[in-house]
Parts: C-alpha cells; sequence; structure tokens
C-alpha cells in the first residue's frame, strides 16, 4: 500500500505508547488508535486555531459518522509515536480528516479516516458558523513546506 | 487478608473479561478494576430502586472523593468475574461502597472501597434527597439472607 | 442507509452501556464501539464452537488488518445494546467480520467491519488451521432462522 | 488535606486531558487515574536508570498489590496535567510510591499511592536484583533540589 499523501497542511504531534494501551498479544490493542486519532485531530484544531473547546462554547459540535483503519505495523509500549493529521476536504456542513500514524523511524503504523458533522448542542446537524469554515479551508489549502 | 465481611444486603453482577481489558502481562490491566466497582456500584443503585439515570434526572451526581483497592489474583482473558458491592456506611451527604470480585471458584481477585459525596448539578456538595438516603439506609441495613 | 442483510449466522450478545464510556458529550464515545465489536466476536467464535482462548493455545493470533464504522445513533448511559456479528467472508489466511449494534428497539445505532488474517505466535500470516477454516466456513455458511 | 510532601526526588511529567478522558459529567472519568499514575511511575523509572522495558527484558515485572486515590478536583479536557511521582519506601522485594497530579496552576487534583512486589516472568515474588534495588534506593534518598 502505497504512504498516504495529504494535500495541504499536515499538523503532528508525537507521545509515548502507554503500558495501559497494550493487550495480552503484547502490542497496543487495536482499538487504541482511535482515541490517537482523536489526540491528532484536537492538536490540528489548535494549530488551525480552532481549539475544539472554543467551538464547543460557541455552542457546536463535531459529530462523527464515519471512521476508518488500516493496520500495517504493530505499536510496543513506550515507542514514541506520532500522529500526523491534515484535511482531506471540507464541506459546508461537514469534512473528513486523514490521519498517518508513524514510528520513530517514520514507518507507518496505521493509516485511517473520520468523516464529521457539524452539529449544534442538541445534536442537530447544521452548516459549520462562517469563521469555522473559513479557518477549515484556508488550514486545508495551505501548503507551507511542512514535512509530508 | 481476611475475606470482606459484608454487613447489609449484597448485590452481585458478573461478566466476562473483554480481551482490551488485557495488557501485555496477559492479565488485566490494573485500571480495568475501576469501571468494574462502577459496573457493580450502578447495579446496586439499581437493586435498591435508584437507578443513578434517576439520580440524574433528579438534578444530583455522585462525585467520587476516595478510592482503594487491594490485588490479590490477576483475572484474564474471558474469565467470567463476579462483581459484589455493598454500603459499608451511608450519612446525610455521602456513603461509602464496599466491593469484591472473585473469580468462577468464588476466589477473591480484588477487594476495595469508594467514598463519594451527593452535590448538585453545579458539582456542590449538598445533603441526600430523604428519598434517596431513605431507600440507602433500608437497602445497607437489609439482611435477606443473600449470599455473603 | 440500508440496514446491512447478513448471509449466513448471526451470533448476537447484549449487554448495558457503562459509564465510564460515555464521553463530555453525554453520549458514548466513538472509540469505545471498537471494543464492543470485539465482544461481539469472541461471542461470535464461542457460538462457532471455537473460542479464542482455544486458538491462542493452539499457538495462532488472529491480526487485525482493517476496521470500519459507520455512526448513525449514538448509544447512552446504561442503554442495553446488542452486538450482532455475522462472517461477509472467509478465505483460507482470513476473513471479514460484519457487525451492527442496535438498541433496545432494534434501531441500529453503528454498522462496521473488521478484517482479519491468521498469524502464529510470532506474528507471521499462515493460513488456518484446518479445522479452524472448516468451523468458520462452515458456520458462515449456516442458515438456521437465527433472527436476522 | 495538607499536599504530600515527598521525601527524594520528585519526577515530574505533563501532557493534555484527552476527550476521550471525559466522562458524561463533563469532566475526566475517575478511572483514568490510575492510567495517568503509571504514565508518572514509567517516566520516574525512566528519570532513575531503570525503563520498565529493561526490568521485562532482565526478567522480571512489578506486580501491583495495592492502590489508593484521593480526588480533590476534577480535570477537564485539554488541560494541561503533571504526574508528580516519587518513593515513599523501597524494601529488597517490593516498594510504594506516592504520586500527585497538579494542574497549570499547580493546584492538587488527585493524590494517591501503588505498592509493587517483584515478580520473575512466573509471576513468583522474589527479591529486586541488587542493581534494580540499588538505583531505587539511590533514587529515593537522592534530594537534589527538584522541585518540590
Amino acid at each position: 500500500m502505497p504512504r498516504p499523501k495529504p494535500k495541504g497542511r499536515v499538523s503532528e504531534i508525537n507521545f509515548r505508547v502507554r503500558y495501559a494501551e497494550t493487550d495480552a498479544m503484547g502490542i497496543v490493542h487495536h482499538s487504541h488508535y482511535v482515541p490517537w486519532f482523536e489526540v491528532g485531530r484536537i492538536h490540528f484544531l489548535d494549530d488551525a486555531g480552532l481549539p475544539y473547546r472554543t467551538i464547543e462554547e460557541m455552542g457546536y459540535l463535531f459529530l462523527i459518522t464515519d471512521l476508518g483503519i488500516r493496520y500495517l505495523r504493530p505499536a510496543r509500549f513506550h515507542d514514541l509515536v506520532t500522529v500526523r493529521t491534515w484535511i482531506d476536504k471540507v464541506g459546508s456542513r461537514g469534512m473528513r480528516l486523514e490521519y498517518e500514524i508513524v514510528d520513530e523511524e517514520r514507518l507507518t503504523l496505521v493509516t485511517g479516516h473520520t468523516s464529521f458533522i457539524c452539529a449544534d448542542k442538541q445534536g442537530c446537524p447544521t452548516r459549520f458558523p462562517a469563521e469555522v469554515f473559513a479557518a477549515l479551508d484556508a488550514f486545508g489549502q495551505r501548503d507551507d513546506g511542512a514535512d509530508k
């Protein structure tokens, strides 16, 4: 499988694997990549000037509609892993993010994506507020030479 | 260590250990007994006629203030474990529950306790509503020959 | 989205949502459906006469290669949810399972799939042992009028 | 409650609260402080020159026997929390660590402790290897002016 080719700006964050994230196979349990994508996504929103806490304070939620993961190599306890996050596409009411998690040698461990729709506090789908859409759109277009 | 001696009614619930709850030592990660105590506690409240969902709907929260666990034997994947929960003491503003988790041979895996205070939706400590206190107190006193 | 149409035997297991599985949106965090699929899968293997513990004792692992989830409705604390699991396809070296999680009214909360390859204890891909393949294949074909 | 007074060297590590670690009360679920203590402990062992991965490679495990937590203030999504870890006592076959988790204003969120015994790969209690005991003992005694 070819490595994913991010189109715009890539946001990166790294951390060490916790012992609690391993399972009886001696590797990271496959479910833990989902919160790791979320860590990447939250960092991506910070980078885009849209802290998720601010979005919630504005009265909005991002509801997940779809998630996919491909598992290539296992992560192990204490490995330093990096979550790379970028926008695949953004529309007026939702967006699709892509992820790649790599190890210290930049080998791909997993790839994946999540789709979201914007919702109000009652969970009703709605348009992104104009400034949120503008910031996401600008960030997705940006190609500032960040490591890809 | 002697087995704990519950004073009143004991509430029991059982379930199988999930693979996701194991760690690289091949046993259940020590953190997972905390949500298991919670499963026992929720079932205990159901048994006492006080579903936690109802308590939240009435505008109250139980805030944990203290937790302790003693680890005696490890649980493993697919083991059928039973959480036993009972009241140690209940006051006008809080309570202390005790737990024992046993395997299929009724061998003790862990013992523990949690203390709670009653709070309103803003998180301010408050008295238990009268009917909640009465139900907890009655349940704690009850000695109806349930398995101990 | 049309409901998935299982082709063979469907295995079902139910349990209540734990408080620890909720998040600050007041609903189940989207990552927890992954261990729930696993609970369904382990139960499915029990139903097929292939307890996963036995498979590990025979010296084999099932390594996940791919996972997908579609989120339709949120689950909430204390809901009784049912995980429905069936085989989409099985080959000599791997299989693809499908899942549907429903609430007490049999409304679909999420759908999903996972793909696995068979591996030895060193994690090297290998063929399913003959008796495992036979049991999976037979179970996948079976159409015994179980609820679909 | 007075703040704990560490006796020797204090090891510190910080990270942001994950959304997946919150619950329906809008705060961090009380179970997540247990893996956070572990993150602190692993970092403490790194600081002491005893990476846990090395200990496992030497054929030893640290088995937890006892855990206690006092909850003072809740952590919330995206808070930057710091886990402070130090030795309370170390013997020939086990040790007791203490923890304090603080927020960005250095306010105490929780305090706690864990006790461990040294075991071999079969889980049989054994003495610490001499170099492990020496390193733990030296680290526990050290009072090098680190922030307390």
